[in-house]
């Protein structure tokens, strides 16, 4: 009826993808230079897509599985015209090369394995390519099971966010963590396209400011309310009333209970407590380790000093200070009201809860 | 007997004074270019004063009022051949125009009301030049009063300080922040002369860090072995039982023991109180507000939302973001330990017990 373009279906400000698999080529987003320039890098290598991985360039457990995978594709394109035992033994090793970028996410390690486990199937292929495209495809499966896991998720948290709400969320478990509308964030995409109006409080997350980097700008570009808070004015912000609710995302879920996420989710999940404010922990199944049986099983990975001594190229702490940067910290599960999985909501107690999720 | 410098005297890694007055001259440390930059600045006017206490070049509520008094000398200068009631008239102007640059430090209208009360009684002077050497010599005295403050504070909190503790401290109540030892470090450098072996956590303290620009640089200058975290890491090194007391300082507090302090306060002694770890205020008396009952009556201070949203020139946050960024908090006196000031060492009931500092 007119040439106009169609305004509903332009999205000028929509979230850019956390990565694409496309022509047989992984394309990242490198959110570490976000918000204020949008570039996506073409994974020439497996040692590329170990690196990206390391330098959070991908990171969020979800959207960290789905690299992982895509990039042991990218790691055996070379093999496909070797034989298949050359093609097995060599999946072996570059998986746990991969595994090795980051020793705390699990959900590297489960996608890794999941692929290993889809080739041990494999027995009767033909050659290393029928192989390879087997690889692919389970990794397009786990890419698109994550995007349905966040939707999953997001039904079942949607109705903890009631019009008029606040939700304080901490670090980032958005669509820029996962390859979908997030963890943490899903109940909220949901929330807004239901035409639910609340304000998120977005912690900005020192040291590497995920929150005021990421989360910011992606329910920003989705036009959710969001501020932005130093993560020290998390109390006042609950004084005042203004938190109703928190969500967070995890890395890790021990079976009693006990999750690690990024540094700073402890305090944020004492505060919550002491102010009476219910805290939920949203994360896909995978994420829970039912071999780990409570928060000290899990090893707590040590970044650099200069995240903390530094700030991008600028100093700012003195030479040759003493510095601690742990990049998670393990809250107990008695701080936690429950679990936002994509197979329901969870509640105390945990240690039985959990483990009915997979019966 | 010899020639050689006397290593004794010479201190090469000595704290910088905060400020100095000499030759009827304001000195001013700009403490916004440490820890990289030791800047010493002349102040040649009373808006430069104004400018110096609101961009924080001095700052920490007893410098402010060190700062005040002699800036109120500066603003004066001018004005010594002047008539007496001429010199009056525009010391209550230009105290005012002071006490406007930091409205919630009750240190700075104290000094600047001090000062007044001095010329108020000198019913007889000769001149405007003898108005001016009262103030002066007033200022001198404050200044004076604040160092032997800082000495007092020490030597009623260094008990505290057992042999191994570790003790977290929040912004910087510190050497910089007076014009002596500081008020929360009082207890630190006191036990540290003594031989007394601890280790200080130093919270970074954000927006404006001024826990890993000031807090850190000068405990690590005076040889106090301290180590820098980012505000979200206390919670996780009080769960490590790393941290067995906190101290920190206040700008205001009221009469039933709750204090305003920098950002981020609230949040420590609400995990202090969490993990059972005593939290100690440390403060000149005359920091107390007794004409303040309670927490709710102290005005917040809101500042600018760049602070939040960049990092030094660079931008870390979406463009248009909400934010929220006030000054201080109030933290409830019932999470208080007790309030370390240079009259004693103050417990519960604070309502009593502040009051009875006075008495």
């Amino acid at each position: 009826m007119s040439g106009m373009p169609n305004a509903a279906t332009s999205v000028p400000n929509a979230i850019p993808a956390t990565l694409e698999w496309r022509d047989d080529t992984l394309y990242l987003l490198d959110q570490t230079r976000l918000p204020l320039e949008i570039v996506v890098e073409r994974q020439a290598c497996v040692e590329q897509v170990w690196k990206s991985i390391r330098e959070l360039k991908v990171r969020g457990a979800p959207a960290i599985g789905v690299a992982g995978a895509y990039g042991l594709c990218v790691a055996m394109q070379d093999s496909r015209t070797e034989s298949v035992e050359s093609f097995r033994a060599r999946l072996a090793e570059r998986a746990a090369y991969l595994a090795s970028a980051r020793p705390t996410a699990v959900n590297l390690q489960w996608a890794l394995e999941r692929l290993h486990a889809r080739l041990a199937r494999q027995e009767d292929a033909a050659d290393a390519a029928a192989l390879y495209d087997a690889l692919v495809d389970e990794a397009t499966r786990i890419h698109a099971e994550d995007q349905a896991l966040c939707e999953g998720i997001g039904r079942h948290g949607v109705a903890l966010i009631r019009p008029g709400c606040g939700v304080l969320t901490h670090c980032n478990a958005g669509a820029l963590a996962t390859t979908g509308i997030g963890t943490a964030t899903a109940p909220m995409y949901l929330a807004h396209r239901c035409g639910t109006r609340f304000r998120v409080y977005a912690d900005e997350t020192r040291p590497l400011l995920q929150g005021a980097r990421l989360t910011a700008f992606e329910l920003q570009r989705a036009g959710i309310d969001v501020t932005l808070l130093t993560d020290n004015m998390a109390a006042a912000t609950m004084q005042r009333g203004l938190v109703d609710l928190v969500i967070v995302g995890t890395d890790r879920v021990a079976a009693n209970g006990d999750f690690a996420n990024k540094i700073g989710t402890l305090g944020v999940a004492i505060l919550a407590k002491h102010f009476g404010i219910p805290l939920y922990v949203a994360c896909p199944s995978s994420t829970l380790d039912l071999a780990t049986r409570a928060g000290e099983g899990i090893v707590i990975e040590e970044r650099a000093s200069d995240e903390v001594t530094s700030f991008g190229a600028r100093r700012t702490a003195p030479e040759g200070v003493a510095v601690r940067n742990p990049a998670f910290d393990i809250t107990p599960h008695a701080l936690v009201a429950g679990f936002i999985t994509e197979r329901g909501l969870v509640g105390p107690p945990f240690e039985h809860n959990l483990a009915s999720l997979f019966s």
